[in-house]
């Protein structure tokens, strides 16, 4: 089959790869219908994941059509359409019985990092059973790709750990896919005003077509001062931090209220300065994670309700034989005006 | 009257002041029949709390005697026994209104830092019927003191930020006042095992007392090693940082599990580096804070129901006459293995 392999730091090529077999009696195989790149993918591509061998197929997200299970799989049989999750958890573990299955101590995420991944004609999914989803019937199979990692991501690690409450205003630094993700599922739960804050105006754009009711360009390096002046002075009840970098950090301890909530999605490769000496008297909460997908059977049912449009995201569409070039406009999403590109197998 | 009156950076003096009168009709006149001394009140000393006037009366704990209440106070009247919070609160306020306290936009912590407080004769408590608890019948006055600041600062912004559950690991970095709090607090969650750290022997042979399963005297610099060696290499699930420097900090950082809770209590004078390249991944929370002092009432009660015993934190008595004696104990407390020292005005 063919897949898109790293081959080392600065180097991918699309090769002939054997098709996966079973390997253990929980395990499915899943012929990918569509997938995508992630902003991960490109740190993997620049070096920055080593625990990444070369050899490796890419790409933790998709969906597709169950080829084969193993002989302990139970809730899918060959045929079902499935939305492959991020997060591979065996369920048993003291991490996944708290629903912790980010860090399963068998699984967590490992997809397109230490086993193979969904940028591929196939892909084995360890754990089938909690590994995978149903797609139900008459949702939009594509939409659900947003599904896999940045949907649950902005919701979980930014919505639910941020404590996001009715009238409240909430700050997300960084519009790429994962803050807009933040900012789609904030709205579940009505805050009075959601301020996007960005480098690209473009993006920024967007941000109020979903839903943003302030937006902030950040890049003249007054984001504090604005967000402070939109807010009376009082500053932010959650900061969402979607970028990963230590400016962003920044803009976040500044801007957060008394008793106020900074949720950290952002991949960081640096520690940061954390200002103790103010906030220790300021009762916030700080909170990091990797998403546990957790949620993913309740955003389903948001889809399905169209409360939820994942399709949105949507700005770019590949065939896997370009997915080359799918690579390059992610690669420049600014320039590209991308978010999330789809890459379908046919 | 006589008060202890801080004169600028290193300088305190016993004189005498005009007794305090009602100056707003929600203002209540407690007689301070005991006080005690606080780490904060060292801090102002050495000039680290500039907000503190040359002239300003000392203290933030204590329990006296009403001697005169404003037209507006109803809880309280002449002659009755409380207990005063080192947190004042309007009650009114959007703070207040979300019970944090500490961020009262007319109180806050102010006793002995914006006006007068409790090392004196008399003590004037704005918002008297929010910042005062009535002491109950046949309670042991002495041990309250204990619940002006910090057992509900070692319970709510240790215990509860650090949401303690049955079973837990919890590690306490820091034995001395607030961090003996946390201790005997924690234990109202059950947790499996309460790891005590700190420099001194003597006050980790004291947390065995209190209830501590493991004790770690971190004067070696190997801390973490013997933390993670007493949790089979896999961390605590709540860390309670109890000390306010980097390094009491940086220990927390370390041995935090995946999905566990650092809780800071200690007082910070300068920034910390967060280590947030590896914990972005390790869904952990971390919460900072000034006590609310919600939680007193309901500690309170414990002290009735003799579940919590305050008065064990208590090592030393002065008279007020002595009180430049007792700051000398306080001020050396591991020397003279000193909790906290009770000063009785009579």
């Amino acid at each position: 089959m063919k897949a898109l392999t790293y081959l080392g730091p600065g180097k991918k090529e699309v090769m002939e790869k054997p098709k996966p077999k079973i390997e253990k009696e929980t395990d499915a195989i899943v012929k990918v219908t569509k997938t995508t790149i992630c902003g991960t993918d490109l740190h993997i591509l620049k070096g920055d994941v080593p625990t990444v061998e070369e050899g490796r197929i890419l790409g933790h997200e998709g969906v597709g059509i169950i080829e084969e299970v193993g002989s302990a799989v139970k809730n899918f049989k060959k045929g079902d359409r499935v939305l492959i999750s991020c997060i591979t958890s065996c369920g048993k573990c003291e991490n996944c019985k708290k629903g912790l299955y980010a860090h399963c101590e068998d699984g967590g995420w490992i997809l397109g990092h230490l086993i193979d991944g969904t940028q591929a004609e196939y892909v084995r999914i360890p754990y089938a059973d909690n590994s995978l989803y149903p797609i139900p019937e008459g949702v939009d199979e594509e939409a659900l790709v947003m599904l896999s990692d940045i949907l649950p991501t902005g919701f979980e690690i930014g919505v639910l750990n941020g404590k996001v409450q009715p009238g409240q205003t909430v700050a997300i630094i960084g519009a790429g896919p994962v803050g807009m993700a933040a900012l789609l599922t904030a709205q579940f739960y009505s805050p009075a005003e959601i301020i996007m804050v960005d480098l690209d105006d473009n993006r920024l754009e967007v941000a109020k077509k979903f839903g943003a009711t302030q937006v902030v360009n950040s890049g003249d390096g007054k984001a504090v001062e604005k967000i402070m002046e939109l807010t009376d002075g009082k500053g932010v009840d959650v900061a969402i931090e979607a970028v990963g970098i230590r400016p962003t950090f920044d803009i976040c301890q500044e801007i957060i209220k008394a008793g106020g909530h900074i949720a950290n999605v952002g991949v960081h490769g640096k520690s940061v300065e954390f200002h103790i000496e103010r906030l220790w008297i300021r009762n916030i909460t700080l909170t990091t994670g990797l998403v546990n997908t957790t949620s993913t059977p309740m955003l389903l049912k948001t889809v399905q309700s169209k409360k939820l449009k994942p399709e949105q995201l949507i700005t770019h569409r590949f065939a896997f034989s370009d997915i080359m070039k799918a690579y390059e406009v992610f690669g420049n999403a600014a320039k590209e005006r991308a978010l999330k590109v789809i890459i379908s197998n046919d």
